[in-house]
């Protein structure tokens, strides 16, 4: 099989060695139903109690504070109607640049009831300060904000804001996605009422992530049933990937310095030389996650050069490509007052275990040749 | 590993080999977000393409039709919840031996200003054809009606149940999930517009699971965002579970007829050893799963009963074991009019894949042992 060099580990990340021994058992001589009670079913129970103690230490949560769903969406699906669910409608607040299943669902809340708001962020993608303050005086009962943008990875000073959003008596949510394994996390310094993690994007397994849920708050289900998950996650457990979970937290919350250490420099010299191109690179000026890079070529369409760049065996991202098939301009650009045509000209490149000097050298030339064949076309088609 | 054997297959199974092998690259060499359009997204959603087939040949439908889950439980909270967020409120009934994930979702609804009828069943667990009549009167808008008990292993004529809905003008559903792979099944045959499935229970993964629903249906999905499965279920795709479920489906349906057969006639040995231990055996003259025997020896506490003959080396149920730990007799049998105190004494044997006439025979020579001295115990405790 032909591997191109993959440069797009916020899309989805391989799978770690030692996650993969973890779960191995779990596809093997290992199963049961965690609710059966002899000694399959106990076994799964205890292994999973054990991934629950593992995503707990992660982000400095009690293992009673974490519901596992099948994934991250799931998550925030979770915290946004569940928590909806049992109030009365007043006004739900999102940043302008969440990932769709923080947005769709709050956006959602319209049709009961609910004011929905979409908190503006600055051309540097992080929330606008006093847009923030004024919506406060609104005492939204609901408000999210996300710790890590997946295309720009930009991070939000989400303490400063979940203390705003508890002193006018609102549950804060955030989705701390694309941050986990990346910046340390703790969910108790965070002030955050619900926390959402996933673990295919910190080399863990498809099928897992979690709700980190503050105990005093209260949810409704998505699904419900059989009442697991504290009744708010009904469902046979995903042993398998939950234990893949688990052993990924681990691995990832012991390894955050070094690999923030190794993917800045990487992504350094990737921005060197993009600079060098005279690519705008986007949210420069704010704090960001070490891995990722987010920037624009101008003139050039950005679903044409991944496609270019695939071909020519890397594998980068034009938008959020956690979203489906969309041609839209990314909508985290275009939040931060970028010009849609710039916008439209966007790659994402994201970090991840082996990512290496020559990767990222690799990348370069491969884009400076593209680059010319394509404004060579795009001035021939003047 | 102490390894007792496995007599618990309805409350989910060990992978096949076969199952095992498609899984195996997804947890290595292969991984991506089926939403990249790079080379790792385009064989991702290739990948699921294919399960998708392979799971819409398994039940005569359409791969259009098929929409994958995380598993049985969300499926039918999918169909029970996305179909009355999409109607005014009306009458919603199901029958009163559905599975938790079936009856919670449904009950729920009654405060969203549904009204909720459960459908009685016959002593032998059957729906009461008289009592299914009257209310078809009333022209419920959203009925449930499972395919196979969990517990009993009885059958319903959904085919003639779902005509009778469609007259009325309603939506009918099905929990296909404990008939997958036993008996076989047609999507069109059956005449319903939503069957869930789930892939633990037929030698494939926890992690997966479909609905299947006629798309003249319009549903809501219980998780927003990214719009992955047409928009009925956003997250990003669990390719290494849906890659397992499909294959497991291709498995489950070529093999069904020689598996009925070879457990039909374990099941058999099992029940000639039961009666001649004056085991009463439920829904034994009503049309049954081959693989699930569900039966009580009087004065026998279940629980203790299952706990014994784990320690002795033989894993089965008590009571639904999808269900989590609930000590309350089980609800299929109090539907069924069975009295309590029989109730509280059942226990269930599911054969499956590895199953053999000296399981039978071991589990038989062991139950009377164990049933021995615990109605000494129970005679001295009197
Ligand atoms: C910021 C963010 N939130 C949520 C999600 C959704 O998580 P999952 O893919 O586990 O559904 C993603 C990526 O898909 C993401 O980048
Ligand atoms: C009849 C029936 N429906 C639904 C389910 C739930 O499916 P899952 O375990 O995939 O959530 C089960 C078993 O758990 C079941 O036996």
């Amino acid at each position: 099989m032909f591997a191109p060099v993959y440069l797009d580990h916020n899309a989805t990340t391989p799978l770690h060695a030692a996650v993969r021994e973890a779960m191995l058992p779990w596809l093997g001589e290992r199963y049961g139903n965690a609710s059966s009670r002899h000694e399959y079913g106990r076994a799964a129970r205890k292994a999973i109690d054990e991934a629950r103690a593992q995503v707990a230490a992660a982000v400095n949560a009690h293992p009673t504070e974490v519901i596992f769903t099948s994934g991250g969406s799931e998550a925030n699906n979770l915290f946004i109607k569940g928590a909806a669910a049992v109030q009365k409608p007043g006004l739900v607040a999102v940043s302008a640049v969440e990932h769709p299943c923080v947005r769709e669902p709050a956006r959602q809340l319209v049709k009961s009831g609910w004011r929905f708001a979409e908190i503006a962020v600055d051309i540097e993608g992080r929330i606008d300060i006093p847009a923030f303050a004024r919506l406060m005086a609104d005492k939204p009962k609901l408000v999210s904000v996300m710790l890590a943008n997946n295309e720009t990875g930009v991070l939000q000073d989400i303490p400063a804001l979940a203390a705003q959003v508890r002193a006018g008596g609102g549950w804060m949510h955030c989705d701390a996605v694309q941050a986990l394994g990346k910046i340390p996390l703790d969910f108790r310094g965070l002030g955050v009422h619900g926390l959402s993690l996933s673990a295919h994007k910190i080399q863990g397994p498809l099928g897992a992530g979690a709700l980190i849920v503050d105990k005093r708050v209260e949810l409704a289900p998505l699904s419900a049933g059989g009442g697991q998950e504290r009744n708010l996650r009904s469902g046979t457990e995903n042993v398998m990937a939950i234990v893949g979970f688990g052993k990924a937290c681990e691995l990832a919350a012991a390894g955050i310095e070094e690999r923030a250490r190794r993917h800045g420099a990487l992504r350094e010299r990737l921005e060197t030389g993009l600079a060098q191109m005279g690519a705008q690179i986007f949210s420069a000026a704010a704090p960001r996650l070490p891995n990722t890079s987010f920037f624009a070529l101008a003139g050039i369409d950005g679903e044409t050069l991944v496609g270019k760049l695939d071909r020519a065996g890397f594998a980068v991202a034009s938008g959020s490509a956690c979203s489906s098939a969309n041609p839209e301009p990314s909508h985290t650009l275009m939040a931060m007052g970028v010009e849609a045509g710039l916008a439209r000209a966007a790659i994402r490149v994201s970090l991840g275990a082996g990512s290496s000097e020559q990767d990222i050298d690799g990348f370069l030339k491969t884009l400076g040749e593209n680059l010319a064949s394509l404004r060579t076309l795009a001035a021939v088609a003047v």
